[in-house]
């Protein structure tokens, strides 16, 4: 450790998935002592439950009654309200909020940060750059906002899973910073939530965004009717789109990312279960729209592959290439009601199925 | 076209996946009658169905009532019962026999095949040479035994999605003879069973065998109550050890070929909906034997997953590489009783999960 002073550690967020890496990381601060401050503080949306503050419950009772019910917090993780006290002085943010909400936060925080913190953002989706009409990782707007290296974690983890401490995997993408390394693993690391690192951040980061267009199309298969030969033919050329993707706008990804929890694992596992597959099941079935869906199914959560689908047909539009990406621009066209979607299977046979020609790399 | 008569071919087999390639190939050399001769002969291992010959009834209904009732032949179809008979003569010959038979079968046709004939294979397993103690591809029994050259189909098709024309797709491997890869096309794909090509013969016969033990895993844990993030796991964590497996004993396959039908398409599917999967849920669950569970659920027809986690220890042990292999020989010894379900947990925590070291190729 080169770190003086262990290093204090912050949640910004605290909803289901914030709180279940609340549970992992409460632990492995209070076992490593040495690196960690042993309060990790996390920052939640102040709200009202049965007349409590949700701070207050989570403080006492040690339980995110809300997001997280039934499972107990270590006493270590203290709820705070105000978000610059809950961030101040921290070492290590770890950015877990929807990603609507990113630019807004990062406004905030600006100017009350420690210098060389280091943030980690749990966040899969796309910021939407509206004057140029491209697309943003939100790793990208955090660093450029707040002016700190942004890490990014993701993975086949899911929530309700990794809250009931079965095996799962995470990839954490680290550009720089190698030194903190280890002290990444050693905070999200236990023996059944297992880390691999990789400095491809931006690969991790848009597999963990584009594989909800490519649940969009599992569901729509599912919807159909077709059984597990369509649906692992789409996640092979979902897969595959992804990497063309990436090479494209973000030229430079090293295959074995491909191959970590981030990719693969992700998709695989979100394709099966994930809740981008369920709604769009649903919108080929009730023939409701995905709005309505969300309302019915969700509780009025958002899905994200639909939102991404759209991002990525405004930049393949905006590029001229659309035609090398069948998959997702038909997920596109599917969830806005330009396409009828039993004509995905159509699209299907347009896939390439190929990686990107200058793919080798290491 | 560079043959001048057009090509006839022969379906050694006749069971569910090979009835459901009939179903395919009878249309196919019907509708390009300049490149085949419109007849396919399908062998089939007489047997009598309610006082009537399997053969005569497929001749006459045009549908193999035992292995794939319901489905329409073309009559161009015509089963034949005398094995020579069915094989003289012919261009292309498609092996999709249970493994056990391979050598008897080849025994019996050496010396009455046509000289340049190609050999295609169907067949998931691997042969053991007992004297040696190793394994061998089904492809490299039949190139040797018959001398001719012996390409491999095998892929992310499950034969009651493919007989009921769900899109799915295959992966040919064929070392040699890439002037006939067009001719291969054109008699196995049609608007909904997709078809690449890759020389790569090897790595796909073996993704095709060694997915099965992966199986086996995503059904143990199916069986503990894991969910998907622990499934997507296994799924990642087996690709890689088929990587490093093929890579060690089979030296110099190319990264595109998992990225195939073949590879993550079939592993997917596999684990979602395979019967390896599926006994080996039932063997957790239940606590009886690979076997009586076959006998119970699968009517005596036995699972490939033991049998190849069992071919591969043997190979692993004789070259000292158990230590690289974690999830292969976990599943060898929680078939074979030595090891207890639940402990396949601490095995994935020994998973490299990384490729191997020089698999950069094209």
């Amino acid at each position: 450790m080169k770190h003086k002073a262990p290093a204090k550690v912050t949640l910004v967020g605290s909803g289901n998935w914030g709180s279940t890496i609340a549970l992992i990381i409460g632990r492995n601060a209070g076992r490593h002592s040495n690196d960690f401050d042993p309060e990790v503080r996390m920052w939640v949306h102040e709200e009202m439950i049965n007349g409590r503050k949700l701070t207050e419950i989570i403080n006492t009772q040690h339980e995110n009654v809300k997001y997280l019910p039934g499972k107990k917090l270590s006493p270590n993780v203290t709820a705070i309200a105000d978000l610059v006290t809950a961030c101040v002085d921290s070492d290590i943010l770890i950015f877990v909020i929807p990603h609507q909400f990113v630019e807004n936060i990062c406004m905030q925080l600006k100017g009350h940060l420690k210098e060389g913190a280091l943030a980690i953002s749990l966040i899969k989706g796309f910021l939407i750059d509206k004057k140029e009409g491209v697309i943003r990782l939100v790793s990208e707007g955090i660093r450029e906002l707040l002016n700190i290296d942004t890490a990014v974690l993701m993975g086949a983890n899911i929530a309700k899973e990794v809250a009931n401490d079965e095996f799962a995997e995470a990839t954490i993408g680290c550009k720089g910073q190698e030194e903190k390394w280890p002290m990444l693993k050693k905070l999200f690391e236990n023996d059944n939530f297992r880390i691999n690192l990789t400095k491809d951040s931006s690969t991790v980061e848009l597999c963990g965004v584009l594989k909800n267009i490519v649940a969009c199309a599992a569901g729509f298969a599912d919807g159909l009717g077709y059984g597990s030969s369509t649906k692992a033919a789409i996640i092979r050329l979902g897969l595959l789109e992804i990497t063309v993707f990436v090479e494209l706008f973000y030229h430079g990804s090293n295959i074995q990312t491909y191959f970590e929890s981030c990719g693969i694992g992700d998709l695989v596992a979100t394709c099966i279960a994930g809740r981008n597959r369920k709604i769009c099941e649903a919108f080929v079935k009730t023939k409701k729209s995905i709005k309505e869906l969300e309302r019915e199914m969700l509780n009025g959560q958002s899905v994200q592959g639909p939102a991404a689908a759209e991002a990525v047909f405004v930049m393949l539009n905006k590029y001229n290439m659309i035609a090398k990406f069948p998959l997702f621009v038909a997920v596109y066209q599917i969830c806005t009601e330009k396409l009828a979607p039993n004509l995905l299977i159509e699209r299907l046979r347009e896939c390439s199925g190929e990686l990107p020609d200058n793919w080798l790399r290491s």
